[in-house]
């Protein structure tokens, strides 16, 4: 489920749009990079290049990018980017407010804006409205962008009549600290990417578009591991050195769409293919969690630290033991562990995709460090996927003394565009 | 110059210490992985490491290492890692000062401790004095961890007869703006890596090696390219999109080490081998430089945007044509160009190592990004590196008015530990 183009034919790879006399299709280049062809051919290209943007700056016999800058991601398509794309090493998260005066039409215009330049950036072009430079030489490196819709996007825009009911507030829960001022928004874009100046470049391509359109609501920073720093299948740790996302449903599953995705003929007609987004910056209360013995934490998530697997055996994707009793009579996975109260039979079968980053913002004055989860997760419907699961764990996981949810967003993110379109056309000029 | 492992012989990747009963020595599975030999040996290894930390981790055949992850940098040696060593991509800067009561005997304890786990960390092993997993599963991905002391250290432990003249306190430029409370402090360390995980459970580890023996002062996060994001030879790009470094002096210049190290023979002779590092966060006014046209950009630098060159021709190696004029009489490379002022033949011969990590923390208010530059240079007396450099740009820089020093540090860093011994020990048991 991951659009990555380095498998496809090299037709697939040459830009999707013209685009226009001084944009120059950088990936042109790559894929000649690719290919190994540099030299005479190169030069040529590099000359004509050199009135044409990005592709001036690949010198002749450059060495090939390798599958990380490469790495591209499909803007076009039934869902957007971003969802079930695999986890990029860095991300950002920018929510916007519009501007006073700003509705509809000037949303339409900037939805239309940040579509253009998402489809050029993760094809590894310039942005198409004043390129800073700064991703230039360096491939798509897995580059995807995606919009959101929140609530209050609705009424700034008078489409009430079209927000979903999905988009109703989520419940309050007695572990939240939320800061308003960095939570929600009428519009939300997540940024991911293998390369930190990408990924750079990409927000403040977005940014500028908003204009005066609308203004920056909050913004955060995180990251994942690297591609190829480990040889373990990827599944993430986080700040608490536990792997996180053993749980997650997989693609492969018979009712991964149905659980992630609205679907075609769902409704509102708008989110077809759609999925709703839940964002919640979840501070770990490190120097806490760093107190308890790796047995305590262990009991506290109901798995091993070292490989995830279960405390009842087997490995990260054996199925736990629920009911196995160690030889006092007690459940091996306690009844308050993390593992057990969000496994999704534990829940009427609510599932949601988790696909998070972590983030550190540096220290308190007291030398606690702000540090934990930009933990994002992805459903069809938020009554079914985050908000029962949260519900159990607000009245008992043990997780719970050790996190703080500091910032919530709850986010309706369209199906992907069709070519030629942009993302949440349906719903602007329904 | 740059101390990787991946070319050396297999023996010369065993652990370098036998290490205690519970610490594994990951780098064997690391190896392991490298050799391809997973499957029944790696079984029997796995057993063995259950109980034994992080080589547990490893799944009998794992894919390998790429060389991202396997990156390794030489703790012991002449010279401190992280100097020469090649940029990384994640990198944090973290000050602290004595507490209250600490001092030598403290302070000497403290950097024992912080060079026990550096040696430990950098060889992709867990931290000694209680590890938090964060790293684990990954290879040491290059990791390098640097300690220098500042000015105020030498009062604090009372060796002030040993301070070097070269941290006498930089003189006071006009472009200045600097927050004393980000700026200086009796201890400095530099971490980067190519993971991002790696370098902050490096972060999490040096703090708390501190203890109560040092609190934090002030701590800043940078990054830079990824490893395999561009076919282009690296020289950074920074967040203005411009090429930045291509002044560095380079190791193989005859006077390189002369430029960047003090000489073995050197004073205070426990900064034999040592280096001095200026620390200035340079805030970049991105909204006012890219309201710029690029044409207007590229006399602000002297230099092209697309590949450095100089405005004079060639490629980014060329020698910049100083004299040269266009039809008008008018310098190519304008008199305030920033290449021209930084030029090393135009500042008696001044040189300095740059080896910088971008950083961006977020937008103020008003949706100005806090974005810019960790600029950290290295020279054998900063009043021949970079004091003279910086006296010229702060009278005529073009690129001035766009940028602003917002913090400032200068550390004495000394020479690398041999085997046995711990970085300043010279110093502190001198």
């Amino acid at each position: 489920m991951t659009d990555q183009d380095q498998t496809l034919p090299e037709t697939a790879r040459l830009p999707r749009q013209a685009g226009t006399e001084n944009v120059s299709p950088r990936t042109g280049v790559s894929r000649r990079r690719l290919l190994g062809t540099a030299g005479a051919t190169g030069l040529a290209l590099g000359a004509a290049g050199a009135a044409a943007g990005y592709a001036a700056a690949a010198p002749a016999g450059a060495a090939p990018l390798t599958s990380l800058g490469a790495g591209r991601a499909k803007f076009h398509g039934k869902h957007q980017p971003g969802i079930t794309d695999a986890l990029q090493s860095c991300g950002h998260l920018i929510a916007f407010d519009l501007a006073a005066g700003a509705g509809r039409t000037e949303a339409a215009a900037l939805l239309r804006r940040w579509s253009t330049t998402a489809e050029r950036l993760m094809a590894g072009e310039p942005a198409p409205h004043g390129d800073t430079d700064v991703a230039r030489d360096a491939g798509p490196s897995s580059l995807t962008i995606t919009f959101g819709f929140g609530h209050s996007f609705f009424d700034r825009t008078g489409l009430q009549k079209q927000r979903p009911a999905a988009l109703d507030p989520l419940p309050d829960f007695s572990s939240d600290h939320l800061d308003k001022a960095r939570s929600n928004g009428d519009l939300w874009v997540q940024i991911g990417a293998d390369d930190a100046l990408v990924a750079f470049h990409a927000l403040r391509a977005i940014q500028k578009d908003a204009g005066g359109a609308a203004r920056i609501r909050w913004q955060m920073n995180g990251f994942n591991r690297s591609p190829g720093a480990t040889a373990r299948p990827m599944t993430a740790r986080n700040l608490m050195g536990q792997i996180d996302g053993t749980g997650n449903p997989k693609p492969t599953d018979s009712d991964f769409a149905q659980r992630i995705f609205v679907p075609g003929d769902g409704t509102p007609s708008w989110m077809a293919n759609g999925s709703y987004a839940v964002v919640r910056r979840i501070r770990m209360l490190l120097d806490d969690w760093e107190k308890l013995s790796p047995a305590q934490q262990e009991n506290v998530i109901g798995r091993r630290k070292s490989d995830g697997a279960p405390l009842t055996g087997g490995t990260e994707t054996t199925e736990m033991d629920l009911e196995k009793t160690d030889k006092n009579g007690e459940y091996v996975i306690p009844v308050n562990a993390h593992a057990r109260i969000t496994r999704p039979d534990q829940n009427g079968g609510a599932a949601m995709l988790r696909r998070p980053f972590s983030y550190h913002d540096g220290y308190d004055a007291d030398g606690t460090p702000d540090a934990g989860l930009l933990f994002i997760c992805w459903q069809a419907d938020p009554l079914r996927g985050f908000v029962p699961v949260q519900r159990k764990l607000d009245r008992g996981d043990a997780l719970s003394q050790y996190i703080r949810h500091e910032a919530s967003g709850l986010f309706a993110v369209p199906g992907g565009a069709a070519k030629g379109e942009y993302v949440g056309e349906r719903l602007l000029e329904g």
